[in-house]
């Protein structure tokens, strides 16, 4: 498999443009790069190597020729130019949830489950920005003990929302800023609401996120359950989840309360996290080493740590995990399935 | 017993104020309200009644001839003053952590637990204001169904450590404000951090409070468990806590994992919840109506919603509430306390 050509879908969303710049980071190894995204974005110019590349417009046939594509423009386009793309040979690694859950498409964080990649059909999946945070913080875990339950709180930043979800919250913040004091009473019929959200996201929380089931699950609470248990090839287990957008604009944080099949202690956690590639252990709070989605902007590590145990159990932890959701939830987690993909057949 | 002469102390704190707010506006019966703070706040005028009354300096024997102190003002110093007042017929409700885990100290939610204020000496203990959001919501649950286990992760506002809160992340967002678009890769050596929270607080989530014990627990941590247990007559009840800063002002959140002895489902505990004074289900997500703190600020329901079940069991349930943590998780509930002290007395 040649990786000579490179495209890059939705390159000028908050995803895409961390795939142009992860490519240029890790001296991807390509012949071209083309950059594209809606009519809306044609020409506009993004940064790469001395002369940046030009935006052009998606259409049917832009994919014809490209050896690998990472796609990062919503599960509509993916569904509409990833299945005819892979059928004529390019290879598709997908951030949407489109393919997720196909049973002939691997979802991979290469750490995790690099060898699910083999056998693949030109489509590869690249998991939800927030189960791959959880999944890297209980995936070690999992090897050592063997998890039976996991409950989820998760703590997501704005850019989950792609840029409109930062602008929102940039809007809401110029609005409100100055006005901390006031908001101990707020005026509620007085406050900010946009279009990502419906509900103020500035100095608030909002428990949910796009639709819900018949049983008042939302989307992306499956996505976390469903990814986790196909990820760590783990069908049975258990996983009660909530998720939470907060006033962050980059950082998706989880806080995990896991069980395990065997009894596993915090010491042998802290010692499986720390061996593990892409992970980073950050858990010493007294000395305010701790995991925040600030401190995980950025970079590429998935740090964890609040590692604890639970008075009168050996078979449960704690933890609170914090990744960058751009990046290794998403962007540096689809470069890196392209290497790993580049490496198997090298 | 008489409620003639009331004082508050801590009367300049962001509870303070509270407490003078809400004996105001629930007309509560009294001869003569006394403010008492440190010598750093005499003379401060507060608004209450037609005048405003003027805080005095809180001397050793500023509480002598009291019948009812609200007690605000941190732990030292209601370990300074309760006790003497209470040996002296002061009715102390002391809104500290100094005497919430005294076996004859009364720890009381009146909604929840009010028959334990009986016997009382003169000492009654507030709760924590993310105990009482927390058992506002699992409390009605526990008398349906008994409560087995609780996993609980907080989203708590800044107004929960005082105006100094409030402040240290009205400083960062004046800061970091108009530069969202940069926090994606954020300089983080150049990131403010204040004496209140040691990092940033603005536009960032803090998993950790106060100090960690030899198990890695947090104080608010720990306070979750035992205070919970107190509250509920459940001392065996497992808890698994985790508590989070987030930048909100004010509102307490928690994201809750509760195992029942018996089964329950979501429309079991819903109608348990709405019946509940003091609770207010919120939980139509799709009409985007769920608890969050901006909407339970300022307001004396907690609210609780995203209420659902977990594949394959029928024994636990998720659930996310939400209260005003300066009104029902702290001020709001002192003087109910004093309120259910009176009427049991008159």
């Amino acid at each position: 498999m040649g990786h000579g050509r490179v495209a890059v879908v939705g390159a000028t969303g908050a995803v895409g443009r961390e795939m142009v710049r992860i490519l240029e980071e890790r001296a991807f190894p390509l012949d071209e790069l083309a950059l594209f995204a809606t009519t809306r974005s044609e020409g506009k110019r993004i940064p790469f190597g001395d002369d940046g590349l030009t935006v052009q417009a998606l259409s049917p046939s832009s994919l014809h020729g490209f050896d690998l594509a990472l796609i990062s423009a919503g599960s509509a386009v993916s569904r509409d130019v990833v299945p005819e793309a892979a059928s004529r040979g390019t290879i598709c690694i997908d951030n949407s949830s489109a393919f997720r859950m196909d049973p002939g498409v691997p979802l991979v964080i290469p750490e995790i489950n690099g060898p699910a990649l083999e056998g693949h059909h030109n489509i590869v999946a690249n998991p939800n920005c927030t189960a791959i945070t959880a999944v890297m913080a209980v995936g070690p875990l999992h090897r050592a003990a063997g998890l039976r339950q996991l409950v989820v709180s998760s703590y997501q930043s704005v850019s989950g929302s792609g840029m409109k979800g930062i602008r929102e919250l940039a809007e809401q913040i110029e609005k409100l800023g100055g006005m901390e004091e006031q908001l101990v009473r707020p005026d509620h019929d007085a406050l900010p609401a946009g279009d990502v959200y419906g509900k103020t996201i500035a100095f608030n929380v909002l428990p949910f996120m796009f639709r819900a089931d018949e049983h008042d699950w939302t989307d992306e609470e499956r996505k976390l359950l469903h990814e986790t248990r196909k990820i760590l090839d783990a069908p049975g287990l258990e996983v009660a989840a909530t998720v939470v957008r907060v006033p962050v604009v980059t950082g998706h944080a989880v806080s995990v309360f896991a069980v395990f099949e065997r009894p596993i202690g915090p010491a042998e956690a802290r010692e499986a996290l720390a061996a593990f590639p892409g992970v980073r252990v950050v858990d010493d709070p007294d000395g305010r080493r701790y995991p925040t989605p600030l401190d995980a902007a950025g970079i590429d590590d998935v740090l964890v740590g609040r590692i604890r145990g639970v008075d009168q159990r050996d078979d449960a932890l704690l933890l609170f995990a914090a990744g960058d959701n751009l990046r290794k939830g998403a962007a540096l987690n689809a470069v890196q399935i392209a290497e790993a993909l580049l490496g198997s057949s090298s």
